[in-house]
């Protein structure tokens, strides 16, 4: 998988990316199809389809990151605001299978849209089955 | 703020909560008006509107927990990916002023969209002044 993953390439440094911030851990780099001015992508360096395999520590790091490039952003670009968001399987819009965190300047009136729609549960008794559900299947959490 | 803010509210069960997780440092709980069935917000458990002013190891922990929800979701809710979205700042779609982050299981054609235009930069130029201000801007990291 490493050999073909683009973003794996971009680690290696086997393909260019303009990049903002590299340590141990993750890679940040500008999006080339930002949303908005200063749209970046954090990535874990190794290899990882999705999220959930990322190691704790590596994922925390993601986050950590994300949070101050965000904050140098929002004074970079002069932004209110910001969005992070991240995007794991083909069906949440995630395209290249290397997981990848998107830290997003806003501004007053930007035009980007985020869902907002409510789907309400059909029962109490419906939404007290799911929380059981996934209290039951919350694996044992290593701290990072 | 803390007296009238009601995620602070919630962590001090003054106000009900359909809860999913629970630790020292955050709560994660359903959503109110779901995106998906299982959408559900993990927060801090200390007061701050925005995450730059969370420290570390809380948004690390936000991070952390909200994987291991993801996973927990995707297989109680049978979905077959996710997204982890933050809004900060009423430009950007915060509504409550305490930071969340939201998981939100996905499935194939469930009429979720996210914003995918692109804006690219005037020049190169332009792009590696935005840098040069982003990097000197990148205030020193405190691990989780």
């Amino acid at each position: 998988m490493e050999r073909v993953c683009i973003f794996c390439r971009i680690v290696k440094g086997e393909l260019p990316a303009t990049k903002l911030y590299e340590d141990d851990l993750v890679l940040a780099f500008l999006d080339i199809a930002p949303i908005n001015k200063g749209h970046c992508l954090v990535i874990p360096k190794g290899h990882h389809n999705s999220l959930t395999t990322v190691p704790a520590e590596q994922s925390a790091r993601m986050m950590t990151v994300a949070t101050q490039l965000a904050a140098a952003l929002m004074r970079a670009t002069d932004s209110d605001g910001f969005n992070l968001l991240l995007s794991n399987g083909t069906c949440a819009g995630q395209v290249v299978p290397h997981a990848h965190l998107h830290v997003i300047p806003r501004h007053a009136q930007d035009g980007v849209s985020l869902p907002s729609r409510s789907r309400p549960y059909d029962s109490d008794e419906e939404k007290e089955a799911l929380v059981a559900e996934v209290r039951k299947r919350m694996i044992s959490r290593t701290d990072p």
